[in-house]
């Protein structure tokens, strides 16, 4: 439907996810919030990888939280085969990324669909959870990603 | 994070669906892929309701596929209080609705996520699945919500 | 297949939990991983009813882990038709309950599905998660489900 | 807590998946229903690569559909370590097959659980859907993996 579908050069980070029989519809294809199971482990890994070295994201005093997502499906992806999910960074803000991902299978050079995915960090120390600068660190893993 | 959130008088149909222990995440609150099965629910009950009295959407000839997504999230959904969630229609095309989907949990009188949902109607007899017009059935069923 | 398929006298706790359109699988059927996110659901909220009023469950001590699971699938579950959930339980040891939890769905008196469920409570203090005795209110709330 | 807990060498078939964020629960373990998901996923992946090669498992007039599955949990699976799962059949019968499923996860050599997975093969061209005999290719298939 979508005039454009993004191709692999467009991202930055890469990685491979496995696909689940329970991923599946009764259309056979990927359920629409299951590409999101998909997107947000990627985000989050990139992080892991880049910023935290075996540190756990999820103990630190600010921690990203999902603020707004979306995704446009433009061809159905199937189960089994693995999807590559490729990340760029749209902008960093002083306390928000926003993230584009694609998700692409096989040879096909165009993507399957692209998530939007916006990072908020906020001060988990607070209950009521505050917007905060985004660490250092954070930026810096970020950063290189920007498409 | 938005200026404005939501509230239930903007939606005209009405469901509530229950929260899993398994929608939490490592922060206690609802995972954002989890968000897109309750709106895809509703959206699907409400067809299933108002259109089909049983006939199964699932056999049809002309089916309505999730083209594009998305949710922004105002405040945490809690488990195990259930939710209330509101649809409206925003746009009724030639071959394609736009809903917008609310969620509100206990007394609450702002929405704690808004999540907007594109179906478009395709060919299901043709493997290509073109777009195809929307049924009279499925137009019936979607104008009355029109917000 | 099995020769005997469980009825509603069988259970002591209920609950009624919706389907999602997420829990189908190509067959148009609910996948069988989906029927356990129901039964820890339930288990999970007959505790924090008869034990916690309000407290939370994951912040104690002594917290319940899931050792062993099971279940049993005698029919199909249907999408959209909510599941009316029985919980019994069939042991109560010093620090392990083992619960029944049968499926149930519109006006068939026989289980779609019995689940096996069995939590044994370890020490959350302690990284190694030791097991624990059960603290005296859980005993207190599982005992009366002894079917 | 089981006496005794798998070694990898108990199993024929081997496969990598990988992990998602939304698996983890509130404790920072795998939700006890996300590990079936696991399990089935590598059991058809196998009969797909196995029997099928490209072929489609679920449009063929007898298919396996799952009649009993259970889990034993030893040891916490992690985010966002990828789980090495192995497979081996127990018990071969006219209609049915036994699976049994070890996770893995780094060089831990014992498993973190053990699936067990019961597949009954059923007459899809009737709506009753009849216990039916196995096709011979995938008996062929399932045979090699009898530990």
């Amino acid at each position: 439907m979508p005039a454009v579908r993004p191709t692999r050069d467009q991202y930055v980070y890469w990685e491979q996810q496995t696909t689940r029989w329970a991923d599946i519809d009764v259309y056979g294809h990927m359920n629409n919030a299951r590409y999101f199971e998909i997107i947000d482990t990627v985000v989050n890994n990139h992080l892991e990888g880049a910023v935290h070295q075996g540190a756990d994201l999820r103990t630190l005093p600010v921690i990203g939280v999902v603020a707004e997502v979306g995704c446009r499906y433009f061809a159905e992806v199937h189960y089994p085969t693995p999807i590559d999910v490729g990340v760029a960074v749209e902008k960093v803000g002083t306390s928000s990324v926003v993230y584009r991902v694609g998700l692409f299978q096989g040879d096909d050079p165009l993507a399957k669909a692209e998530g939007r995915f916006v990072h908020v960090y906020v001060d988990n120390t607070d209950p009521a959870r505050p917007v905060a600068p985004m660490p250092e660190e954070i930026r810096a893993a970020v950063t290189p990603l920007l498409g």
